[in-house]
């Protein structure tokens, strides 16, 4: 302590001393266990974070990217886009009485898990374009709000914003703190996850990339201009779609990347194609218990959900990405777990 | 002096007053003429900044706007990226013999100015797809690039990146200065003003809006997963066009807003829909002497580049806007003039 108390020549200093004592002394990363993935992590920030490594990452380069569904919260048994979608479905039914008899609403409104299971691309669309389009960008960011403020998960019985793995956030934050910006890029509706990301993920919605509808610039009666969200995709930020958005939306490689599903393959690759000590990593679903297990790549079942392939394993494995095993490197999973 | 000393309790705390001091002091607008325009500039700020203020915006909200083409740089007599591209035709003119007899190139081949005048927008789309499109991303900043470092502009005989107005990049640090993140929103390509927005402007590729056109993830003979520009347009990012972008890539109004032409009439009224105490202004090309004169609003003819219409003018003073007068507003236009 004495040679510390020598260098405190001014309180400023010394405090500013004794904080970075504390940091370095803090685990960043407490929810993970000690292993492989961890390690990865804590390797990859030293190495692009130390000016004097020849993997160092300048500031303005430092850019990270995370997949949401199945990589930064729950997805399993659906997509809490869909079940937004149907509920919408649900509320929206006075109004539209023949969804009583017409497909696909009708399955929804009945709650045919039987005729739900058997949904085409094209049922979805029809529900998606039914409670996602036809009004203003506001007016679907106040639905949302709403409904995520009063909607429950049925396993859990809490907000969906409570399906939130810790072990992302914790990542996000860590990587945050040494520069690098974080990024959600879903193959989920960037509106929707621009309502809560900044709240939950601390990422504002800039940094939100998702797939997206056209929007459209009309005015009003009242001859104000407003934006309104007519049935038309314009982004499909899936698959090869998560490269090229995070071309037209950062301009940039990203330098570590988080998925969990042949939907985040490309973004992977494309992170690594970046050149440096890029981090590539993928989560994989094993723990029945505390989460889910579900994906061929472990002999189980594909699920209409983030498919974890044997082929993406294999991949991962001949490019050195690493696999995140959620039963075994992460030491909880949700904050408010015991 | 005296009440400072008392208050320079460590050293540290000493010199982060002293830095104040001279801030205050300083001009931060030095291009400048002391009038309405900068006044705006500098109560904007005041006024947003100040936690006290009815008007105040938290810093995740401080977004600022700056079309590109005729507000931070010249654009008269032609769109410098029109220029790269009948450069490029020249270039390329080699490899495309058929071109010497093909409207639109050789009418570019034969520096044919009275057709080039007649040129119909299929005629640009001509070129500009011969021209940006068929090669992968990176090639094409290669291109734009190594044009940047050698091409020169015919009036002044520098290179196009001198050509940014003084004002405006004063204009851009004083509002980082305070906490906006600034955006460049133009009309033009995306990938063109990305090659040098870093460097010119302080603006990183991410924070560059513009046109843009899809680009398609493909894999290579070796099996590298590569992007490339195939000619379809993606975003048309002028009109209507700015606000939706905005939207898209930001999911927040901007607090103020600088525009020049028709093109950014609706970048503006959106900022000033999005309430509080917005900033909203538009260069008027009034100054034949150290850049140009023209536009409609002056009784002067339309161009082909930027249109500043009587009816522009006319909504700017019915709501509010602020007029930039490049003859009155700016002391010194380029950072190089005497």
């Amino acid at each position: 302590m004495r040679a510390r108390s020598l260098l405190c020549i001014s309180t400023a200093f010394c405090l500013t001393l004794i904080a970075h004592s504390v940091a370095q002394a803090r685990d960043s990363l407490p929810s993970w266990n000690d292993g492989p993935a961890k390690q990865a992590i804590l390797t990859f920030v030293k190495v692009t974070t130390d000016p004097a490594s020849p993997s160092f990452v300048p500031p303005e380069q430092r850019i990270a990217t995370f997949d949401q569904d199945g990589t930064t919260w729950v997805e399993h048994p659906m997509y809490t886009q869909f079940i937004f979608a149907f509920e919408r479905v649900a509320e929206l039914a006075p109004q539209h009485p023949e969804w009583k008899t017409t497909p696909p609403f009708q399955a929804v409104l009945t709650d045919d898990k039987a005729a739900m299971a058997k949904f085409t691309m094209k049922d979805l669309e029809t529900i998606l374009v039914a409670t996602h389009t036809g009004m203003t960008v506001d007016q679907f960011q106040d639905i949302v709000k709403d409904w995520l403020a009063k909607a429950k998960d049925q396993r859990w019985h809490r907000p969906y914003t409570d399906l939130i793995y810790q072990p992302m956030l914790e990542a996000m934050q860590y990587l945050r703190d040494n520069g690098y910006k974080t990024y959600i890029v879903t193959g989920g509706g960037q509106d929707f996850v621009r309502v809560y990301g900044e709240q939950v993920y601390g990422i504002p919605p800039e940094q939100v990339i998702g797939s997206a509808l056209e929007t459209q610039y009309i005015y009003n009666k009242e001859g104000q201009g407003i934006l309104m969200r007519p049935p038309k995709l314009l982004l499909n930020d899936d698959f090869s779609g998560k490269p090229e958005d995070i071309y037209l939306f950062i301009g940039r490689h990203s330098k570590v990347a988080f998925g969990n599903s042949t939907g985040d393959q490309q973004m992977l690759e494309y992170t690594q194609a970046g050149g440096g000590a890029p981090l590539m990593m993928i989560v994989l679903h094993d723990d029945a218990q505390r989460e889910y297990a579900y994906g061929p790549a472990q002999g189980l079942p594909d699920t209409k959900v983030g498919t974890f392939t044997q082929a993406l394993y294999d991949e991962a494995k001949s490019k050195g990405w690493f696999v995140i095993s959620m039963k075994n490197d992460w030491k909880r999973i949700f904050a408010w777990e015991k």
